[in-house]
């Protein structure tokens, strides 16, 4: 087993049972609640249970989705945090996905004005992304994690075994992390993974610390993200417009699914703003043999225009953008005009 | 003008003007929003505009009271932010009461992750109690401040001048923290003030400043809440069950008036410890006088248990209080029976 250490927490990667009793008994809490959504208490609570020894818990079950990462679902599960006396005295885990991360550690930072929590990573996703940078929050108004907080939690365990649990889209979604961080900060790993031929899990777990400490040594460089931190939104711009155009819909994009489309995108501005003279097809090609197409109209432009205005890394009225110099290398507060966006967009399209 | 200088943040008593154009100047803020009620909009929101100079502002209304202090009034606060296109680099200004103070500053702490806050509070009540501590918060399913977040604002500005603003009964109800501060950490303060007769603004500016001083003190020994400042309490864990009883029907307390009827309840509870050993009658006479009696049955008596079980400072299922040892001078984590409670509600009600 490895430990990642950070600034004020450590990131456990494989069996963690010990680590974890260690939390449990040194924290002295007077009472535990684990929340998970129906797939992560069928596929991953038994595994946790074995693991808590005999602490007792509350399970606090919601539903999965994005689309359940709102401020109701807040309420019901602080509502369950009222009704068996919850206080900042108690620990909450959180077993899931990125919505169970980031909504959970959203509430239990705000319930009573705070308690300790402990995320549990059970998707590619999370485990790659949401492990680091104290990120949570919810989604408000249509717009993608508008309403929450900077806060690092106790410990986050990573145990790589719960991949297993995921179907091979969602193992694929969260891949796409893996191949963000290779493209703004490794060219040696965009080399590797750019043989895999068909993902599978092993390929996940080949890459999953190496890129964890990419986006660490990102994150401890600018916590709060006022400058650097921004080249982890490679693919993001775009990519957020695209999976929320799509989150109402009866086609729903996996995160990751919009994050290659939106990578694919940035990459062509790239290309148009003298950037990344000679990679643009490579990567194009690369992530739509594993991504597929995601499918839109040119009647969608507006919206996902008016989506990327949205976009809270926007400080004024023009969009910004993080660019690609070439695979491994980014650069952060390039803006595009409207014209190049769509430009882009029709780039995509045209594959 | 005097500056109480805090950890990481400056309180600006008095004519704030010149500061306030200096924060701004500073900050660069892409926008900033002025959060007010009806009543502060009309009171307190033209002084202010004659001080910001020409920085635009927009204005987000919300209507008064403890009522509207929820999740449904933030989000309706979040949804203006969002129309005005609003984002991390902006500035909010909180131009009202404890609501306005608690919620305001929640929303910015929590829209797209955080932006800057000001506080200017405009009650007796905020200008003591809320411009010190970091707390921020709303209320849910009927337990005041169930949500919320420890966070220090960029500055406070106190304007003495508002108080003017104020009905006789609101202010008398924030005179209720100055109060708990001399009874819980200045045996002189309380000779003093137990002089006054009839309450006006002039005993309140009079006041001020040595209360805000004794809150700073307590807070900055313990930012958290772990310890010390649990002195802060005295008069709330009973005001706070009146409180929470009283707010849906048609006599709402106000807090300090709540707060004034705890303070009676645990000095009660104080003596039954055996603290207190001489005063009890005389803290009880000056309240009654200052605040009059409010009014609840025994039917109430298991409502306010529960409310009181509910309380975020409880660790455990014990009930927690800060009693006096004398006027001047508390303990905290002393530990109260039902019973016990039962009769300090009991002596109030006989009086």
């Amino acid at each position: 087993m490895n430990t990642i250490k950070l600034d004020d927490y450590q990131i456990h990667l494989g069996a963690f049972g010990e680590d974890l009793r260690d939390y449990l008994t040194k924290g002295n809490y007077n009472q535990v609640f684990i929340i998970v959504d129906e797939h992560t208490r069928a596929d991953c609570l038994p595994f946790l249970e074995k693991q808590m020894g005999s602490v007792p818990y509350n399970i606090i079950e919601i539903q999965s989705g994005e689309i359940n990462k709102t401020i109701t679902t807040c309420s019901q599960i602080w509502q369950k945090m009222i009704e068996w006396g919850g206080g900042r005295r108690d620990l909450t885990i959180n077993l899931g996905g990125g919505v169970i991360g980031d909504m959970g550690g959203f509430c239990a930072c705000t319930f009573k004005r705070g308690m300790d929590f402990i995320q549990m990573p059970t998707t590619l996703l999370s485990q790659v992304d949401a492990s680091v940078g104290g990120k949570l929050g919810i989604d408000f108004a249509e717009i993608k994690n508008s309403i929450g907080l900077f806060k690092n939690p106790l410990a986050v365990m990573v145990w790589p075994e719960f991949l297993k649990t995921l179907s091979l889209r969602e193992l694929r979604s969260g891949f796409a992390e893996v191949i963000k961080h290779s493209l703004i900060a490794d060219a040696t790993q965009w080399s590797e993974l750019r043989q895999i031929e068909n993902m599978e899990v092993a390929h996940a777990v080949k890459f999953l610390e190496k890129s964890i400490l990419i986006k660490k040594s990102i994150v401890e460089a600018d916590p709060f993200e006022s400058g650097l931190r921004k080249v982890l939104n490679f693919g993001h711009t775009i990519g957020h417009a695209l999976e929320s155009n799509a989150l109402n819909t009866d086609q729903p994009l996996l995160h990751g699914e919009a994050i290659a489309a939106g990578m694919i995108c940035e990459s062509y501005l790239s290309l148009e703003k003298g950037l990344l003279p000679q990679d643009l097809d490579q990567i194009t090609q690369f992530l739509l043999k594993q991504y597929g197409k995601c499918e839109f109209g040119t009647d969608s432009y507006p919206k996902l225009m008016a989506l990327m205005q949205q976009d809270k890394k926007n400080d004024t009225t023009e969009i910004n953008f993080t660019m690609l110099k070439s695979p491994g290398e980014a650069l952060f507060n390039q803006v595009a005009s409207e014209a190049d966006i769509i430009a882009s967009l029709e780039y995509y399209r045209q594959q």
